[in-house]
């Protein structure tokens, strides 16, 4: 064949996402965009903090041409990952140097490296679902095989039971994704305990770490005082985070986050090499330069969260008032809420009457379920509520 | 193992290279830094052209947070990718257009990602030496096998009889790379004629397209008017186009390049889709948003290339001069030289004694000679030339 056929058909197989946004954009040109609402994408809404554009200028007037615009070391500038790894540690707790730190083109980058890295013949990777469908681009890569668990359709968190039963010495690493793309929910303190506890248990019952991988491009959006994200190193030396600045600082589209590699990990410094020899051979060469400065400068820093946090409430407690079952979002840009009918496919048809652009579960590994992103303008919330209202009422008639 | 040995490898063995640059830094400690010179590494010493970043700050000021530093879409902003494709049809007489541009991040990922889409199961890829080692790496990533073919000692231009031998049914792809890296030779009409017919007649005789894809990130670094780089699009149907700005506009660590599919290939819509599909499961997502609007914005610049041209002169001119074979670099900014010994290792070892750091030609693939990059201050060529002649009489003794 004079090309291959599985890149093929990633590459023109569009995703159910790019879908309903042709079709948002043929609706809004048939009865105007501010008719049709469209709940589909997860792109930040909200702008950069003023942070970024000020250190985007600030560094471009003050660091000479070839050293800003030139290559970093292939982890990432040394200065950068060392701030970073510092503010980690106060941030956190959890000891991290910039040795430790691999600065990557962001989070799909960092997934798409870790995994190459860790991954061997017959190697097996588990995750929950719902879950980012891109996790079974990435891992499909590596040839590894990719085992789906559920999680408790109350909290969404994971179904240990399964999990219990799941593991075995093939076990490569275990994915979680806190808070999480789609259902926001987020891994508190006792399900962290929980899982890393068990992963010990079977990590040394097989006599070879399982790692535990944290995807973490949410970790700072969450809304509620209470709201911990507890962080993976302080529970589990065995542990890597995927990190992006993608949702916290608004930027997605300028590629950058890291991977941080546990140094208590029992492997730690191999690990690390074979993270750096992934980014190598799959070309990514060192993560754009100038961002990796505003990264550094930015870190720890976010968009305004109030907008998202004023968008969850609104929606939240409006779809509960008119009936529906939404998982809370602790965190993310995400409302999860159950179908009112059994076929999720229908229910979201059912809403495209109502000009309500939903994301089927299914997509996410989860049946009966749609995804709501509201990464939107409020005033868009404020006018979809009737519709989402209307659509309850039809269901009870 | 609880890791991929394969990566762990390719990530903890340090690069000739990089093992020299280290011994730069730790020879300059003990002599002063003015005093050894490091020939070795291949970044760019000029400046960006100014557009760059008035470019930057421009967008910066202008283009709203959310559309500047969102996603673009994977295969990169539309309006970049038509105006890049427009500009590359005025520039080399090529149809293309933005539909067949797919937007990078970097010469590496240009490869990665075409060596993925194009590779089946038994595909093998030709390349002829002198070639970049990380070629190797970048193929080996898809499981194709990498066929190195000799080039003519006295041009550097592909060994045509070596060639037609080589070629068979399984051959997916044919490397080139002009102006070269390591020997600074570029492929002139004739050469891409010759190259051009011949895959033609095999394309024909196996009933399937051999592809002829050209990694160009030195295209626009050539110093003679007579010099002119064929554009393959004109010559050849079934050609793919691999570029990075890195060089052109000295800005390698920002991560911005593109893949063009020529329109004219047989399968050109499938290899594109193809393209897309790779540049998703290796986990690219999109190229960096602002530096995709600056590389539309400053495509066809270049940096102050007179300082390469003052410094290839002195260097090619000088080294003749003191008896040395050179191969005469037509662009790119690296010269190859003739080893005074047959073993290249031994002289750059010899070399070293005068504080002359070179890179062994056996790291390209190609015994007896050795690479000398210029791309320095112009004062460390002058200030070296005595240096390398005192190394020339230590042969003639």
């Amino acid at each position: 064949m004079s090309y291959n056929a599985k890149m093929y058909g990633l590459g023109s197989k569009r995703s159910t996402i790019r879908e309903i946004f042709e079709y948002a954009k043929k609706r809004g040109e048939e009865i105007g965009a501010e008719n049709v609402f469209d709940f589909s994408i997860g792109n930040p809404s909200v702008p950069a903090p003023p942070e970024v554009n000020e250190s985007i200028i600030k560094t471009v007037n003050e660091v000479p041409s070839v050293a800003l615009h030139g290559y970093t070391s292939a982890q990432g500038d040394k200065g950068v990952r060392d701030r970073i790894a510092e503010n980690f540690t106060k941030r956190f707790g959890a000891e991290l140097s910039g040795d430790n730190l691999y600065m990557t083109c962001g989070a799909a980058a960092s997934l798409t490296i870790t995994f190459h890295a860790l991954s061997c013949e017959g190697d097996e990777f588990i995750v929950f679902a719902p879950f980012f469908p891109e996790y079974r681009v990435f891992i499909g890569g590596t040839g590894a095989k990719l085992t789906v668990l559920p999680s408790d359709g109350n909290t969404m968190q994971p179904d240990f039971e399964a999990l219990e039963k799941a593991l075995n010495p093939h076990v490569k690493g275990v994915l979680i994704n806190s808070p999480n793309n789609p259902s926001g929910a987020v891994y508190g303190e006792k399900t962290i305990e929980r899982l890393t506890s068990l992963l010990k248990a079977k990590s040394e019952e097989y006599g070879a770490p399982i790692y535990l991988i944290s995807d973490e491009p949410y970790r700072e959006l969450i809304y509620d005082k209470e709201t911990v994200v507890p962080c993976v190193m302080n529970y589990y030396a065995d542990s890597i985070i995927c990190y992006s600045y993608s949702k916290s600082l608004s930027m997605p589209g300028e590629r950058v986050g890291y991977i941080a590699v546990n140094p208590k990990a029992k492997e730690s410094k191999e690990v690390y090499a074979a993270v750096c020899g992934a980014g190598r051979e799959l070309g990514f060469v060192c993560a754009p330069a100038l961002f990796q400065r505003v990264a550094a400068e930015c870190d720890g820093l976010t968009a305004d969260l109030s907008v998202y946090k004023r968008n969850r409430d609104l929606l939240y407690n409006g779809l509960k008032d008119y009936g529906y079952t939404c998982i809370y979002p602790d965190g993310a840009f995400y409302l999860f809420v159950k179908a009112l009918e059994e076929d999720a496919a229908a229910f979201c048809e059912r809403a495209k009457k109502y000009e309500l652009l939903l994301v089927n579960g299914a997509d996410f590994g989860y049946s009966g379920w749609v995804r709501v992103a509201y990464c939107v303008q409020t005033e868009r919330i404020e006018k979809a509520l009737p519709l989402f209202k209307k659509l309850a009422e039809e269901y009870k008639k």
